[in-house]
């Protein structure tokens, strides 16, 4: 069992080599992560630059990689060659912030395991609830041991095909965390604002400020299971199709050939497109 | 009617011209793009450094504003208080490329639309088959006349909350295009490859590279719709719960709230979690 150990806080993060030591647990690791911070970096494919990559050591002498991409890019690197070893599960983390509702395509962490879902290969995000203190401060002993726990299941039963897990855990000791649910992704609310400044030379610039977000707190969410003292473990797909607006979008006049009969468009003469 | 017009290939794309065009007819536009290229860049959001935002010119004299910023931040941007008028509706393009399939969260174009979503404003993202051609040499105005179709129709209709539309066009003269197809989100190909080099310095580095992607032209599908020379609209949603995933996973021994009686999880005596 050969696990590909990466994160969005970058190589130098507590929570990678937290990560790193747990999974040392269930298989072989090998770890390549961003030799910076990617938080909120999204699901990048780097094409227009070549990517450099480093060998360095984390703080307990394990070796490890570090690219200047991003935490899918070093997905995509280790998968693709970089590592001579075929990957046989991936996980990203542990991240010291929630990743929850709408944060999925955004966090570093999440896009890392949806790369690896790409590749064909089963992978999972882990976050610690721990909101936006320190990462040096950060206790990753009870995620540590929910990461064990998740990816010991995940490796005896396997994952559907497709579908990846996203995890996030309650910032609580771990006799205290009440135990795992599985969840649907739930509703984040954001409280951006824009924070307009000027610099010492008279030009403005822009900040995306305001406060941290909060969420929704709805049974069976993700938000909902967190905000009770439970590990939420969310199943995430890459199609992102809203099935249940092809109904109302289809009394558009626009043909959709999953629920007509063979030929019922040409019929139905609602196929015809007049652009002026 | 208040349209904000981004894209993902820069303020200087034709692509963005042609839209900032095709919706002037629409209604009132302002332009808020990146000022490089950002394909591939997914949902950013930018916290860890200020953006900056210069006014500039589109080539036909249209006044606009371009940010070191991600597609997604320009969108953010816009809608915190960047623009002082309230934004409608969110058209961001026209990219030169497909964005099909997986394509959605890698994609610049793609993620601007999500970034709307977010914000609960109507957003489209609407790309042109035209491959990977020269930006400077691609004919829009097919590309354009959809667009113009698409968002009449969907200001007069009205898109369903929290859906956002992904549309593609082939490559055609505007006469050639068969018709509409509301899609859903088909299965993209990837090829790539990683390609090592050594730079003058003797130090190694790495371009993902690889031939250009294809996919599985499946009727119903995005993929399959263009192939066959139809625009295809899909509609896309945040929500990437694979929610046919959480009966298998229930298997497992978690417990999903969503599908079980009131207490009946604590009565199953599943939720127990043993970390060690």
């Amino acid at each position: 069992m050969h696990i590909l150990v990466t994160n969005d806080d970058g190589i130098t993060a507590p929570g990678l080599l937290a990560l790193a030591q747990a999974m040392r647990q269930c298989g072989d690791v090998s770890v390549v992560a961003p030799d910076h911070d990617w938080s909120g970096g999204g699901h990048v494919k780097t094409l227009k630059r070549p990517l450099r990559v480093r060998k360095v050591k984390l703080p307990d002498a394990t070796a490890a990689l570090t690219s200047d991409g991003a935490p899918s890019d070093c997905v995509a690197l280790g998968v693709m060659g970089l590592l001579s070893r075929k990957v046989d599960l991936i996980v990203s983390g542990i991240n010291p912030m929630a990743n929850l509702g709408q944060d999925v395509t955004y966090s570093g962490t999440v896009t890392a395991a949806m790369e690896g879902i790409i590749w064909g290969i089963p992978s999972i995000a882990i976050s610690l609830d721990a909101g936006r203190s320190d990462l040096g401060d950060i206790d990753y002993d009870a995620a540590s041991k929910v990461a064990r726990l998740v990816i010991r299941t995940v490796l005896e039963k396997g994952l559907p095909k497709g579908i990846f897990l996203n995890i996030n855990v309650p910032y609580l000791a771990a006799d205290e965390i009440k135990g795992i649910r599985l969840t649907r992704q739930g509703l984040r609310v954001y409280r951006d604002r824009l924070d307009r400044r000027t610099d010492p030379r008279g030009n403005d610039y822009y900040w995306i400020g305001g406060d941290a977000p909060t969420g929704v707190p709805e049974k069976g969410t993700d938000v909902g299971a967190l905000a009770k003292g439970y590990v939420s473990v969310t199943p995430l797909q890459l199609d992102l199709t809203a099935y249940k607006a092809i109904s109302t979008l289809s009394q558009w006049g626009w043909v959709n050939e999953d629920s007509v009969p063979v030929n019922g468009a040409v019929a139905a003469g609602l196929t015809e497109l007049i652009l002026v």
